[in-house]
């Protein structure tokens, strides 16, 4: 598979992705009346879906990262070369933002609205470290134990992380970075984005320590 | 196969769609007090279910489209004929009507309707676009990927289109004229369904240019 | 596998069934502050998680029928005997009765209570007959197409079947009979059961007659 | 697998198992504006996806028990000795409780609040012994009928017992234990907690019964 076509197929990801995170909140409180619990219900559950979509079709193209912390971590088993990585985080960024903006057009919204939900402290920092840590020892875990049901455990998981974490699981730099281009549900202040995205990546390495300690060594993959 | 039995195929499968989208929006309105988010919920969790049903049980039948833009789709691909596709095609628009005509029944409604609930403007064509574009990826990628999955790709891709577009995915003509016969919660007015089937051959042409970008050439199977 | 210890299987999956149709109900009804919508998503989804609990598990045991329709129709194909389609029936009405007597005891409610929600007139048994007919067309044509998906399709049948019929799908001629014994939000009263259960087997013939014409013919199994 | 190992992952899949149940249950009380059946559906949805993820990850490295009353009824099949089913059990009751404390501290609440939810009577005994009746069978049956489906099964059985049982299905003692801290959704008083948890061994050994019914003999696996 050529770089281009990887990078293709995580643009049209990533991008789907988002639509579908920060379009489902919209429609989630425009129908709920006010029930913010029926609103994530729907986003968390939309979220879900569309994600064992992507990553059965896309998964043999790029891998489905979508994410740079999976990225980082399939940099550091040796997945896919440095090069590679770059490009896809690059290119995991600007898809995020794209699909914001679709789902702003979809919904007749303004395009450009910077988040105002603050979403800050400790508790938040720690919830987003356990959401990255958790959705990356399911893949690593995963990949050991059932690699045909990565579609699935990522989709389980998301959905329960957005629920039992008090930052609604983020867990994913780029997600971040884009979701602080709106002011509707699924919105964070910019101000508040690179606390979350360190604390992801916290919640990243801590994984790679866990998933060492629970499974036996193997040879590392060559490098691409 | 012969055709009048994949035909009797498409006819069971499509009436009982429209019977599910239909219905589980009646009963979702009549149950919810007001909160369309619980009465979405419901409708598109049991579209979900059906479609999964249906295409599990039909699939080895008639392809269980469903669907005209599938089914142009897969003449496009070479998988059926010009005529199986016209017949197919026909049988889905009388499918669908008479699936709307069994929900009204079922819940003691007025057979005929025209429907009343106004969806037009840009936003709502994109999103049609859009939903439509996203399915017939998804059965496009997922063909490749894992056909067994199908089934499962498409209720779960369906469950997210719902909440993710500001149409709640319409995503097939012979549904989009079949809605525009029901004044309940999945209704559309029948001036504003050539739009969105406008919108959906659209989506549906850029999917088959996406799905050509993202997928090695493979030589199309003879027509039948 | 003995007579017996299939019996020993259809009563305990019946049983069970029908605690968890019954006290989902309740509980739904208890914590959703009058909004039987979400009291409704809560009893379907139970009841859809339970059914492919029972089916995986019992399956392989008795073929996990826990309804008189299912136990016909597979009488019909030449799967079990006269005798033993008898014994099954009887057990399945018994051990759904004990079911509501279950659900009753663990929410503390009187365990005897004739049914008093009426559920009556044609667009009621219009919906019986249909999703008796769905639910046999699912299994016959789920046998045919992938058997090893029964457990899941006709969990995700019965789930989409409590939203898009109008008497939420009872489909099963001993729920209905149990179902006639509790007061709460899954009950009828008995006076209209047994126009449930004719509607019921109409829709189960009719499934016979659909799924024979979907289906090439093929020699009957031996009676055992 | 090394017994500290094995340990290892009881720990982590103990501990994300209680900060899912506590933590989506304080985020659905804190969304639902007092619609306590939202909360519950959250609270049932993401504890069976984590189910899921933990069991199939975790499964081939400790089998995933995460709970003394299924340790107890793996030690009576053989398949960990005594010292190994102790250790088990004093990991899953610290891992519980420290699962607590960090959905604690994800919701910036007090970290030690014993629990004062009133959970207690006849009726919510019988519902403890029921649930668990009911999870080990899943379990016990679904290792004969189709094991690499225990996750699914596992997921979709708690699920339908958070609805069907009066007591929303503890179903095991660490778990109880640890609930017994917070105040939260999802607690239980202390006082409460022995009963729960001798009625949950009751219902374990119903299911050992049952399953020997139900099932043919066969050799126990020599104990490890």
């Amino acid at each position: 598979m050529s770089l281009p076509r990887r990078l293709l197929a995580e643009a049209v990801g990533t991008t789907t992705l988002l639509a579908t995170v920060v379009g489902s909140g919209i429609m989630g409180t425009q129908l709920s009346g006010g029930n913010d619990g029926i609103a994530l219900l729907a986003n968390a559950a939309a979220t879900a879906g569309i994600l064992y979509v992507l990553i059965v079709g896309l998964g043999p193209l790029s891998g489905a990262h979508f994410n740079p912390a999976v990225t980082l971590a399939m940099r550091a088993r040796g997945e896919l070369d440095t090069r590679a990585a770059l490009a896809y985080t690059a290119v995991q960024c600007v898809a995020a933002v794209a699909g914001v903006l679709l789902a702003h057009a979809m919904f007749d919204l303004p395009l450009l609205q910077p988040g105002t939900h603050a979403r800050t402290g400790v508790a938040q920092w720690l919830s987003e470290a356990v959401a990255t840590c958790g959705l990356l020892l399911t893949i690593l875990l995963g990949l050991r134990a059932r690699p045909a049901a990565i579609p699935a455990l990522v989709a389980a998981y998301i959905f329960a992380a957005y629920w039992f974490t008090a930052s609604t699981a983020f867990a994913n730099p780029a997600v971040t970075l884009a979701r602080a281009l709106t002011q509707t549900f699924a919105g964070i202040r910019p101000i508040d984005a690179p606390a979350f995205i360190v604390a992801q990546l916290a919640g990243a390495g801590l994984a790679l320590v866990l998933a060492s300690l629970l499974l036996e060594r193997r040879a590392p993959v060559a490098a691409g």
